[in-house]
């Protein structure tokens, strides 16, 4: 796999991490910041920001649908990421705006690869292809222990409802690709005060905004 | 890419071609003919044979569903074949089983690689992945020209509804595979009577039934 393709228009940020570390929060935090400063912002999520997308998010978490092929369940994840790509964040940067997501192809490789023990090398072949390569100029992971936040969940859906292993391998995963592009990625505590973590967020953001522009 | 893997159990038999060549009349036929001469046979077909199945056939072929991205559609594709292998054809293998299958990885190198023009070793790479590379031990191509397949339907799914040109892509698609890899196709002009079609089709699997017990 090689470096992938950075956007040469616009900004691309990324929220990773488990469940209930704070993206949405987060992410949401830098998008209201954002637009105060003048920038025009598209706030997205994978999976399920298109009309396909939807359907796709409501199969691979609906847990009626009962056991999917490994192979099954990262194919529908790759669909929903080759849609959102296309229809909505590639326009986006196209038009020289900031796009922040939450979650994007390393949700894939940790839950997909690592959590589900598929080959992640091969998982990241099918991501990267249904991405053309679109890489994030930053991805912001929120780490968690599993067991912390899990406990905000009193309904879990299909992938919620892993085991806890299953999640500290997920969890692992997300560390793994913070630490073989450093450049490329923030790494912080969820524990923190969520001011304290927007403030790191945006003295990161800040030089990269002024770049793209 | 290799030259797959060959179930050990059980044949494999596949049925390729465009709209209206009469894959399923000679599917059924071949299934009817193979039950009388003592088989178990699943008779099967893609998209559509598992419960996620028929909801990704319902997304690629609804018109309603609009425009998806090419790649979007390829990875639906994958993700109802890896179901359908995982979860139908190969347990019926490990049993010893006949399984025809009306369309399997043949029609999405043909529709979503040489008819919508994606680079077909990256759509292969992607459905050998979702298929585990399981190959058939023969693959059966109605061949027909496309004006005269298509004049049998008067409503048009997502698919059929494309243009003539994507349809002829696709008949090529079938052909060029098919010279590839001879001892593994059986080509036959769609236009012949239904009898003398089956007949040759009885000719070839029957050897193939016999080395298989």
């Amino acid at each position: 796999m090689d470096a992938g393709v950075f956007s040469e228009r616009g900004l691309f940020v990324c929220f990773e991490g488990g469940e209930g570390a704070g993206k949405s929060t987060q992410s949401r935090l830098l998008h209201d910041w954002l637009v105060e400063h003048g920038a025009t912002v598209l706030l997205t999520f994978e999976p399920g920001d298109t009309p396909v997308g939807k359907e796709l998010r409501r199969i691979v978490l609906d847990p009626a649908t009962g056991e999917l092929s490994d192979r099954t369940e990262a194919l529908l994840y790759a669909a929903d990421k080759a849609e959102h790509v296309d229809h909505v964040v590639l326009p986006a940067l196209a038009r020289g705006e900031v796009v922040i997501t939450d979650r994007y192809v390393d949700s894939t490789l940790a839950y997909q690869g690592a959590g589900r023990t598929l080959d992640v090398a091969e998982v990241e072949a099918v991501a990267r292809w249904a991405t053309r390569d679109l890489r994030p100029h930053l991805t912001v992971v929120l780490d968690l222990e599993p067991e912390t936040g899990l406990d905000r969940f009193t309904e879990r859906d299909r992938i919620e409802g892993q085991s806890l292993e299953f999640h500290q391998r997920v969890r692992q995963g997300f560390l793994a690709l913070a630490a073989a592009d450093a450049d490329h990625y923030l790494v912080l505590d969820a524990r923190e005060p969520i001011e304290e973590i927007a403030a790191a967020i945006r003295a990161r953001v800040e030089p990269l905004l002024a770049a793209a522009r």
